[in-house]
């Protein structure tokens, strides 16, 4: 089950004006659930994404890519679960152009203002009939209103989904920042097999938005590891809707910093939720790297732990095997070159706040209860102060359970 | 049980003339079992080693790289499982002295001409009592015949031990190589939680030596991985005792390529044997990559794939879920950023003889039975060719199962 992941029902989804949102069983992989997810944006609005960095990135994330690079203002999105169009070559190009083309004839739009995203099996055609079969029925319930069932409509191992919605006063003037995400395998920074959509009926103008949801992804949703794979088809979308009465343009005007604030907890909100709910997950991590000298650097010994099979296992069963992680950060210049004179004697390690390893060494203050009394929890922060800059970052993940090997062994059966 | 892995009662393990074993219960972790390991070396022999680049590294690494780079010939290796003397700061670098000083009195020689080894939990002092209670019980039973002996006392996850030998003849004279190696879990290049120690009768000069033994480990050694953790500990020592009639000082001298061959298919073989042993393994993976640009790409791509725990776990299950092949080389940019400008449209995949992938997407002639008939075998080739350099290079990974989340959860206890 999910770590302290909060049941959909327990969160109010407030609706995002200019904002509609339909889905339809597809029955691309399986029959009768929700698999197909069509959103229709408002006239005026803003859209802007980031992408994964897998080479072997999907038909649709290409054309995400076009479509936004295009003039077209988008107005729709179309998701379906089961099947990724990845690996799919000329032909999975051809059927991600068809899907964009049978939703702006449904809307009454041009293709290019259509945004494809897929999720499920690599190496798989798309079932183009019966996605085709889907779109009218998904149009056919478009409501602002459905905010619930699209979290539903894009899971595919999830096992809960996941969403986040806040209603802000700006100025005296009530904005809303609603979102969804889904993921649970596959996850590892740029991107994870993660599809993460956030709204706001805030107006921010394009060039702005474009900025922030870079700058916002690179907080959250590329701060999670569930397995250190990246996947073909990560997305993460942001739509300002502009039927608030909140405009901006600039960052410096009143009131921007707190939307900035609002979605970036919203993003890091929906990026938490895949861990807590990463395959056969019974632990959620953070782990703070204090005192690197660059991002990058912060981020290859947060993930160097984060991923870390060993680390993971440990943290699986409660063993306060802590060199592990000593290890992990030791093996860091591995993917990140800059590290390759990281001074290991000025290394102090915490889990929770015991004083783990002292200037590179077991602390003399140590003792094995006050780690096990830590590894115990269910939630566990830990820290690494590198003490050779100021930059920080925290990443979060999960542990590594006999679960996760079912679950992949599993996931196409 | 081990993949394929010969019982080494099936393999005549031959002495080496000038390299003498012996070995010791020292209960270094547990009671009752061989864990600690004397290697004493004749005069005029040759010693070169290469070691983890693990930024942690373990106080007997740094003290092996100092008294590799001295003035001294080495003349006895001392190892010792169960406490990896790693993230042990001070204290563990003056128990590494202590170890090498005891060992050069009970020898006769100095402290600078003995390599020290540790492997086992990391981030725990060495238990310098039993230790040294036990090298005097080493030395007593120094012998020539003691290399089955010497596999198992450097075992710690280990199924089961592992060593090499052969004869050869060169130019009408007996050369002799025999190895062992350990290493089970924490296994990725540069290096693994692993020792390999080669030796041969034949003299190989020290500058000569040096040079085959990188080059030999990087075609061997760190051309495996079981989990992608690379460990503290990592070591692999060549002996050239040179007792043999057979000297070498220049690469150019006839019978010098039979030598060197030998020694890296020995090399090649104890590194298999360790991913054959693999934590939890049931199938053993070749991974080779073609038409690479640079041996870095080549190998960036086949470590994405072969520590890709979608893949692996995939592998256990038997289930052609190939797309995740794909996934895992198009992120394998992260590592290597000459990759970054990967064209997957001229990539083909091949899993055993079946063309899965043509061209970067589902090859038309694909049936899911064919790549279920491969995924069926315990041994499991897969080709990947890149298309765009004349650099190849395989890789050897295993599978990931159950059984290693619960070897690695119940490690300590």
């Amino acid at each position: 089950m999910p770590v302290n992941l909060p049941e959909i029902d327990s969160i109010e989804l407030h609706p995002v004006a200019g904002v509609k949102l339909g889905w339809a069983q597809g029955h691309i992989k399986k029959p009768n659930r929700k698999d197909v997810l069509v959103v229709e944006i408002c006239e005026g609005a803003s859209v802007a994404g980031v992408f994964t960095l897998n080479r072997f990135c999907a038909a649709p994330v290409t054309l995400c890519r076009k479509h936004l690079a295009g003039d077209k203002a988008i107005r729709a999105l179309v998701v379906n679960t089961g099947c990724a169009n990845a690996g799919t070559g000329e032909l999975g190009m051809q059927n991600a152009v068809k899907t964009c083309e049978a939703v702006a004839e449904l809307l009454g739009t041009s293709s290019e203002a259509v945004l494809p995203f897929s999720t499920g099996v690599i190496l798989e055609n798309l079932p183009m009939d019966r996605l085709l079969a889907a779109l009218p029925n998904a149009v056919a319930n478009l409501t602002e209103a459905n905010w619930r069932d699209a979290a539903y409509a894009i899971m595919t191992t999830d096992v809960a989904p996941k969403a986040v919605s806040e209603k802000l006063d700006i100025g005296g003037k009530p904005v809303v920042v609603t979102g969804i995400s889904k993921g649970a395998g596959m996850i590892h920074p740029n991107m994870a097999t993660m599809l993460g959509y956030l709204a706001t009926d805030a107006g921010i103008e394009q060039e702005l938005l474009t900025e922030i949801t870079k700058e916002i992804a690179d907080l959250s949703f590329n701060c999670i590891s569930v397995d250190g794979d990246t996947s073909t088809n990560d997305s993460f979308i942001v739509i300002a809707s502009g039927q608030s009465e909140v405009k901006f343009s600039s960052r410096e005007q009143d009131g921007f910093e707190q939307l900035y604030q609002s979605l970036l907890a919203s993003a890091q909100q929906l990026a938490q939720a895949i861990v807590r709910d990463g395959e056969g997950a019974t632990k959620f991590m953070s782990v703070s790297v204090h005192g690197a000298k660059t991002m990058a650097e912060a981020k290859a010994v947060g993930f160097a732990i984060g991923k870390s099979p060993l680390v993971k296992t440990a943290f699986f069963a409660s063993d306060p095997n802590l060199g592990r992680i000593l290890a992990a950060i030791g093996y860091a210049a591995r993917e990140c070159q800059s590290l390759s004179d990281l001074d290991t004697n000025l290394i102090d390690l915490y889990l929770g706040d015991v004083l783990v390893a002292k200037q590179g060494g077991l602390a003399p203050s140590y003792k094995e209860e006050q780690g096990q009394d830590v590894m115990n929890r269910e939630e566990i922060d830990m820290t690494v102060k590198l003490n050779r800059g100021d930059v920080d970052v925290t990443i979060w993940t999960c542990d590594f359970s006999y679960e996760y090997v079912r679950i992949n062994a599993d996931y196409r059966s």
